[in-house]
């Protein structure tokens, strides 16, 4: 295919897979798509790693990194410089909370072992920033941000280097800014889409940032995210206006993802209302695996959701913890294993290897489109 | 177009107008689509006036009707024979905290004044079952019903006459159940659509919809709906599985339709992110316009929103006052205007005319799939 984000990025066929995983990564750019690495939970020198082992085995096709810089820090630990600082803000309540919560489905873990981190790792500035520096050395193709304008040293940087930068967006409005910012792809997310999402569909934000971007005099391409796992789908959002699909979920039913059995076999049960977006994983509204880690943190006589990055300093050590009390032979703690996935979680019925998912999305977008045509005649 | 839907409904041009307004529905009808009369709003008496002068003015188009007849009701309210005695089961505090909303926004009306209902009008399954006999008296080529398994009544009685049945459906199981029982289209609805509606967005929803139908050997036709306000958005859907489009929303910015110039107003202004989805007007969780009606309803301070049908008997009357209101001059009640209408509204710019929008639709279904065919080449 032949459009302006195919020309950007230099990828064959517009499939951008948004994964935290290298092998996916490796496996999407080599067989046509384009793979973005996640760099969010790893420290810099980890990150470091990630890349220099995708370099290796990419066969030189293109591929990207995202990284988060939030734009705006939750004034309740803006005063915090560090990870050290930031976790003894946590409560005792929360602390308490917490371990009660994980203890009730019988994994093993005291209060004040509840909060952890590592490093300069998980969704700060000075990380983003560091990761930024790190993936601006490798030969990518594509740095993308989120959770607010992307930073101006990021595109600054990217213009300097001829690496296209893309931002994620959940609204018309922040499209708008990311524009003027001088950001070259949009990545416009519906609220069906895992992870960090707004509240708008996917199918009503496409026409309508591609339409303000226009009406704007901005001429940057459009990429549609949320929801999207089939080709069909893909062809769907570029009839809509989209020139290329930027996805998440469907990778993480891969041979290859980083995810455990225990919640691969939960995608493939779920249907899409099992999904929720909370506050609960992250501190920001997020769409998950609705677990009763959800349900808790959500309902009556929970001590409320922390801010970013609190809250990831408590729940990434308790999904932890609970993935491996389930590999450990603990049956019960399986209700509460969850991960960021969209409403697609209920197109789900199968793990592929990332190549097939790229080889299938091929065939039904050609398909797809097919059908459409005939329809005219 | 030949589709199954085309054939089932004979229809030119599988594009559905659910409005509440004949002028609508004889415009879009006449221009090749396929109006349906939304008759809730109506005693029977009314709707049997409203097809009499659809069929005197549709030429002989197609057309359909669109009854909703609960399938459950809520326990609150089930005891209660007819609309007096629901009358009287709405309490002081939800009187007072209506006329108090309505009068710190200068609309004159008592607490005493709050509940009004019109004979049999309403949501309820007297009503609907009513409405549906004066339905099949007439030459409609559709019967839709929503909120619940269509009543074995309607499908046994569209069988008898040869009228397709359709419902609608915001998951995947209730489509699978309304199949069982016997219905001939599925409209599987989004959660950003206006009105009732689930949480699945349109574009998830549709291929798990169509994907469930063929997985239990269901060869029925999917009809999308919520967002859609655009032929490109309608090739869209119609590349992710489904036969036709059912839409709402953007007839309401018609130069025929019902709404008030003051709502009118407020659609081309509202972005996608300005509807909520609250049980505050019907009830049900239904999307509409999100305005200081919402806050009060769904926030601090709220009595809590009545079951169906009594809060509609308290919100309609309240939004009659509210419209007239704004008419006779009082600036201020325009904050509280409001009407279902889905996040397609950060879509409409301009009011045009229903035999315009179909019109539009063509040329942009057709522009949509032209551009996805170039793709491929």
């Amino acid at each position: 295919m032949d459009n302006a984000v195919c020309r950007l990025t230099g990828c064959e066929f517009p499939l951008f897979a948004f994964s935290h995983c290298r092998d996916v990564v490796v496996a999407v750019s080599k067989a046509g798509g384009f793979g973005v690495l996640g760099a969010t939970r790893f420290t810099p020198e980890q990150l470091e790693e990630e890349l220099a082992w995708i370099d290796e085995h990419i066969d030189g096709a293109p591929y990207g990194v995202d990284v988060l810089v939030p734009e705006t820090v939750d004034p309740r630990v803006a005063d915090f410089a560090d990870n050290a600082q930031r976790a003894e803000a946590i409560s005792a309540q929360h602390r308490d909370f917490t371990a009660g919560l994980l203890n009730q489905y019988g994994v093993a873990v005291s209060p004040d072992e509840v909060v952890r981190y590592e490093g300069r790792a998980g969704i700060t500035p000075e990380n983003g920033f560091a990761q930024m520096e790190v993936a601006f050395r490798h030969p990518i193709r594509l740095i993308a941000n989120a959770l607010g304008i992307a930073p101006a040293e990021m595109i600054a940087e990217g213009k300097r280097r001829g690496i296209p930068v893309a931002a994620l967006v959940g609204a018309k409005e922040h499209a708008l800014r990311q524009a003027a910012a001088g950001v070259d792809i949009i990545v416009a997310q519906g609220g069906e889409a895992g992870g960090h999402c707004g509240e708008v569909s996917t199918l009503v934000l496409i026409p309508e940032v591609v339409r303000a971007l226009k009406a704007a005099g901005q001429d940057i391409p459009v990429l549609a995210a949320g929801g999207i796992m089939t080709g069909a789908q893909m062809a769907a959002m570029m009839a809509a206006g989209a020139q290329g699909a930027w996805t998440g979920s469907v990778w993480l039913a891969t041979t290859e993802a980083e995810t455990s059995e225990a919640f691969r076999d939960k995608m493939v049960a779920a249907r899409s209302r099992d999904t929720v977006r909370s506050r609960s994983r992250t501190g920001k509204p997020a769409r998950q695996l609705k677990t009763a880690w959800h349900e808790a943190w959500d309902g009556e006589g929970s001590p409320g959701t922390l801010p970013m990055p609190l809250m990831g300093m408590v729940s990434e050590p308790a999904f932890q913890r609970i993935e491996k009390a389930v590999i450990n032979g603990n049956e019960e703690a399986r209700a509460l294993v969850s991960y960021f996935v969209g409403q697609g979680v209920g197109l789900i019925d199968q793990v592929r290897s990332a190549k097939g998912v790229v080889q299938d999305f091929r065939e039904e977008f050609a398909e797809a489109v097919l059908g459409l045509t005939s329809m005219l005649e």
